[in-house]
């Protein structure tokens, strides 16, 4: 087969480069799935011309409620032709493409248990991270995308310094409901029994969500940082471990 | 095998004698496995001395934080020997003691995700429900448990006449929180494309907690009201029908 080519958007550093939760989460799909690809890096200021060159369709729309939104990440398979956006499609588009590669990431009979999961996780945790990560995120880019990131964030959300200011009770509060939030969902895990994923023994899409938002918070923060360390010691450290387990599929193509 | 024992909460009219959303989780659980079982009705006064007497566990605490709280659904298997109170505890030991009658209502890589499915449809649905049709549940009830429930629920809620008062702006709030609850669930359910429950073909223990509080409203609001009349026409008229695909599992023995 032909490289998919994963369009994804660079951090500054070597280590980090691949940080954004959403472009991890169709890597995990590929690199789980074990599909030769490689990655094509995009700033922030240049991907609405991309998608629209490439025929990707917007995500959803601006805050204005009218102007189309692109984001990445989008695979384009010259396999088969197709350009595909959005993660959660993306990871659609490889289970029925290339049924016989990985595990099915939708395996019958939970694409509405894992809708219904997708929204719970994303409402108790990713938008409690998310403002959480967001200067850390901000001063994770290179120059152009530093300056579209921090300008369009700040229409809505203000000053990225005084989000989440460190060590005042405001701050606080937010860490307290993200820890609220993973201990929500580790209650979930617990009705897996020992089993390490929400899957079971191998992963699902819905597990892809959630090591996808701690690989960001990890490279974003910093691995040794004192605030990833706090997120992957919650819930008895099982975070961090967590994303060991996903070691073995966060190799960058 | 020997029938199994269903303790249930009469309601006063023939027809929505069976109304509890939590029992007809236990008894739509033994409907769609085909176990035989009878129903023996307890009015709610008697609830904590019966499962004192069965050695049923409490189910949580009373709103003191302290005092033990009782509540219905029990199994008692003669079978087996078991007593099993909570309908997803339920659901769960029919599927482990019973694994080739019926369905299996917890397959195999859904526990984690049923959990997570369960925490958001109660969240979205059970909980905006709830007050919706507290007065109308109150007043289904034969006079013992009337008088038991309105004094335990007036505690905490105040005089149920006040907690959504027909045509008020109050009122209106909930049913609109309601429908959005109820949206978001369609919403879910489109991920599974054409099937009819979110296990698929088949239901699962998710698909009972919609049946299971559906059937509720509808027992205790009236099948011709105009409450339920409203609930089922939303999201065109998607609820109506999916309880109407539950007709086959709702026999009361």
């Amino acid at each position: 087969m032909k490289e998919i080519i994963l369009y994804d958007i660079p951090g500054k550093t070597q280590e980090g480069k691949a940080w954004s939760c959403n472009t991890w989460n169709a890597r995990f799909a590929l690199n789980l799935k074990g599909l030769k690809y490689k990655t094509e890096w995009v700033e922030y200021p240049d991907i609405e011309a991309l998608c629209k060159q490439l025929g990707a369709p917007a995500s959803g729309l601006k805050s204005d409620g009218v102007t189309p939104h692109y984001t990445l990440p989008v695979i384009q398979d010259p396999n088969t032709g197709k350009v595909i956006a959005d993660s959660s499609a993306v990871a659609k588009y490889l289970d029925a493409t290339y049924s016989t590669s990985g595990p099915r990431l939708f395996p019958d009979g939970t694409g509405v248990l894992q809708s219904a999961f997708s929204d719970a996780f994303v409402s108790a945790c990713f938008w409690v991270l998310y403002p959480v990560v967001i200067l850390a995120t901000c001063k994770h880019l290179n120059p152009r995308s530093y300056e579209y990131f921090r300008r369009t964030r700040e229409e809505t959300m203000g000053k990225l310094e005084e989000v989440v200011p460190e060590g005042t009770e405001k701050g606080e509060t937010k860490w307290k409901e993200l820890e609220e939030g993973m201990t929500k969902v580790a209650k979930w895990f617990e009705a897996g029994g020992d089993k390490p994923f929400v899957g079971g023994d191998l992963p699902i899409y819905a597990d892809i969500q959630v090591a996808g938002m701690l690989i960001w918070a990890k490279n974003v923060l910093g691995k040794d940082s004192k605030e990833w360390g706090r997120i992957s010691a919650m819930n008895g450290g099982r975070w961090g471990e967590f994303l060991k387990d996903w070691e073995q599929w966060s190799q960058i193509m």
